[in-house]
């Protein structure tokens, strides 16, 4: 788990943009442990209150809601190196609405949510590294939900395979289309059209 | 501007749930002013490079994007008591693809960011503050998100109604109408049903 332990300090000196301190993290290994997900399995299920955050070891999940007519809208994806968990639910501690689950065999070190808390209550490093993983999620969102008003669906495609070229090989269409606010239609359209350009 | 500083610790201190140090934000005083708006004036304009923060301290203003057809959906509102800003492009320094407009004469305390971060950069009361703030407005971006696909049309009036019932009465139509992500004739319909229904 040092290993981990290191990539994940690698990450959040990245985040913040300053030294983050090993030995803050290594207060979180007691409460710590490694679970491997198969396809398909589960990290949260929606309806359930989480109290747990993961940083991704390997594999890629996706992150998604289904609504009132049981159709399901891909919110995210999140591949290694990342943090993934239902904020919604661990910041209010409610059932989450969303669901996180693996797309691929996949493993995740696990962190516990509450844990972090009471680390950061008093601690200035765990402060600024949580107001900076949230502001960046933030602007995750806003990003994405001004890409829909400002960029047509041709655009939005090219973005995501420029910045996700993986993602776009690996993650079946019809959850990159619902990740791109467009029907699997117009993706496979979209694709064919890119493609005979080329 | 003290009675303002002091609206503010307390709407501070309620949002982190702890007492947020008077001599802190009084390290704002220096840089801080208060600016009234017209109808219609633009607190932040898209394609502007923003740095000021502002406090609601009286009125109303509506944060919207005007997409490629130049058609324009709101994003949200705000009333006194309430921070407002355009987050993407402080965090980021980017130009605004965000306006923000005064929907009645409004007066706003402004403060400058970089002086916030400046102040913030080794404290733990602003990062802890800073952190609570990314959180709520994360929160109730992503409620929004998921409300739209949890709720119908009518439900999510409603809950709109009860949460903002002084919005319901002052904001255009056409305003709530594109914020609960409908068009103006489906809520005016829904309006009509709700009021044959009483």
């Amino acid at each position: 788990m040092n290993n981990q332990i290191l990539a994940i300090k690698r990450k959040l000196d990245q985040l913040i943009g300053a030294d983050f301190p090993i030995i803050e993290l290594e207060k979180l290994l007691p409460s710590a442990s490694i679970a491997s997900y198969e396809v398909d399995e589960y990290f949260v299920r929606a309806g359930e209150t989480t109290r747990k955050v993961g940083f991704v070891v390997s594999g890629l999940f996706r992150l998604f809601y289904t609504d009132y007519d049981g159709k399901d809208f891909t919110k995210n994806f999140r591949s290694s190196g990342h943090f993934v968990g239902a904020q919604a639910s661990l910041l209010l501690k409610v059932p989450s609405r969303l669901n996180i689950q693996a797309l691929e065999p996949s493993s995740i070190l696990c962190l516990d949510y509450d844990e972090i808390l009471r680390i950061a209550e008093d601690n200035f490093h765990w402060q600024r590294l949580l107001r900076k993983i949230t502001e960046l999620d933030y602007l995750e969102k806003e990003q994405r939900e001004s890409d829909l008003l400002f960029y047509h669906a041709t655009e939005r495609y090219l973005n995501f395979k420029k910045e996700h070229p993986n993602w776009d090989a690996q993650v079946q269409l019809r959850y990159i289309a619902s990740y791109l606010g467009m029907s699997p239609e117009t993706l496979s359209r979209i694709r064919k059209n890119i493609n005979s350009a080329d």
